[in-house]
């Protein structure tokens, strides 16, 4: 049995929005049979990008709005006066049970306001965090948070750990996934209280998480655990320090190729194995960054997505929503909760 | 005029040692003609190896000691049972007068504990950090703290800029290197109380420091700042993300060149290129992390450096000692107390 699928997609959100949004679910729907579309946006602009694809065109809803959140909106204001934009009804569809998810490539801030007034939280997860999946040398890994929560403490920690087990089942198919706590070392002494106490707990006995243990930052990119989980603020300095690497190492590449005459040649003969190269490590390519703890499924994909790019962020919501993301989550919680210490004990 | 330098060598320290310290001091001596060296270590074993480099022996001192710091050896055991461990005795020798500056490969964590107890703190620095050159799109840049000090208040990011800034001076010989502070967004509210207020102090009129302003894990690489301040616990993740990311596209790029006839080929003639390039991102090219604010210069080298990486971290230490460091570090704090609102007021 295969259940249908209702998008709810902020058409006007993103560097190249509406056009990349309305191709990126077309992309998306010939992946995905079992897909319908909501586009919330400037149905004067949407009825012609909709009425290229003749074959899908029965799948796309468009609901019309004048509103857009601007890119550089402040969350509050967004959130305040942005009732009637693209982003917010996109958003409230999911809430009112009109759709199954939603995906925006807007403003992240406003996004995560407006998801969190409107969807609210999952009962027993204090603080929601942006999750995404990057490129290892064992395949892909989760990484969590990357900035939604600039100062967590170990609860919170432990609440990652959970939901980024969690994303790493339904969205990479992992049956056990390992799940390390990202440190500056690899012994049990090293850290702040907040780590050292986070781990305490991921390892206790009877703990529904495969926990390996502290990793450090070379451990995300080797693979040495399917779920990375550290606070916002080194999550979003650790994904950055390594896409600015990434670009340096191939700009090194490049540059090494165009020294010699015999590499210039090889680089006309593996110009093309670069080219593939450079997309690998794009982080377009690992574009779909999920705000997990919501009671709801709401994607962020990169603001400068193409459409590619943009339909896998739907098939990351999509999966998360076949695969029953929410109800593992209450489920994992449930056990977490049986697991901690009783604040008062009734016996 | 120019001065000769002294420099004292734990010559037991290191995984390759005691060959590879001999054999990198010679390497800096052919370089630096106006150098000496103190060699502490097992005289039976460094005899011989000194023996190989006929003209340059009479710049060899060997003291002997039986003793040394093991790698596994907790700092504050070192400091209790280590005091004639050779790399006690080469701290010494220059708390004691007798060399310019230190500089070892053991362990990092004793090193930082005996440097700090023998050398103690320049008046007016309360830590030390921790500092490195990383290579960028635009040549090299410094980075600190790398793993010192896991919590920071903004005073310590304040003195880190000073400091990062006199040794990008120093070692970069760079006239008004430009120092930016990691956080996870340039906008002036973004991040936690200590970068705020450390930037507010730093952007103040009258700053003895070039402040850019905040930057992101992805200005590492690309160069954007001479000198990039953190704490030790984000230094410590993003230095190793860094070098975790390196090695994957690098491995990405050698599986790329494989996957295809004609990029086999291209591999062939481009190989040396991918060769060079390995070293120009290899960690250890960029060797000999600085102990800063200590009262004396004292040069870490990564534990699995070669002769030549070796040679890299005497480099550092010699230029340190030759343009000045110290007395740059006590002239810039000055400048900054006279700067900052005094405690109390006497007029």
């Amino acid at each position: 049995m295969t259940q249908t699928v209702t998008v709810a997609l902020d058409a006007m959100g993103g560097d190249h929005a509406p056009a990349m949004v309305v191709q990126g679910a077309a992309i998306a729907m010939r992946r995905l049979p079992q897909t319908e579309f909501l586009l919330f946006g400037d149905k004067t602009k949407l009825e012609p990008l909709v009425a290229r694809h003749k074959k899908l065109a029965a799948r796309f809803h468009i609901q019309h709005t004048d509103e857009r959140v601007a890119d550089d909106a402040k969350p509050s204001l967004a959130l305040r006066a942005g009732r009637n934009s693209s982003m917010r009804l996109a958003i409230d569809a999911v809430g009112e049970g009109k759709a199954d998810c939603v995906v925006s490539a807007g403003n992240t801030g406003a996004l995560m306001a407006m998801a969190r007034f409107s969807l609210k939280m999952i009962p027993g997860i204090d603080r929601p965090a942006m999750a995404s999946l990057v490129p290892t040398l064992r395949g892909e890994s989760v990484m969590l948070d990357l900035g939604a929560n600039i100062e967590c403490d170990a609860e919170n920690l432990v609440q990652f750990a959970l939901m980024g087990e969690m994303f790493a089942r339904t969205v990479l198919g992992q049956s056990h996934p390992s799940v390390g706590l990202l440190n500056v070392g690899s012994e049990e002494m090293k850290g702040h209280d907040a780590v050292r106490a986070a781990s305490a707990r991921l390892r206790a006995p009877g703990s529904p998480i495969n926990f390996f243990g502290f990793v450090e930052g070379d451990d995300i990119a080797a693979g040495t655990v399917d779920v990375v989980v550290t606070d916002g603020w080194t999550g979003n300095v650790a994904l950055k320090t390594a896409e600015g690497t990434a670009r340096l190492v191939l700009d090194f590449v490049r540059s090494s190729f165009r020294h010699s005459l015999t590499a210039r040649v090889g680089y006309l003969f593996g110009g093309s194995a670069l080219t593939k190269l450079r997309k690998r490590v794009d982080p377009r390519q690992y574009n779909g960054a999920v705000f997990l703890g919501l009671n709801g499924i709401a994607v962020k994909s990169h603001g400068g997505a193409d459409a590619l790019g943009f339909a896998n962020a739907i098939g990351v919501a999509v999966d998360m929503r076949k695969n029953g993301f929410l109800d593992l989550i209450r489920d994992g919680l449930q056990r977490l909760k049986n697991l901690a210490p009783a604040p008062a004990a009734a016996s």
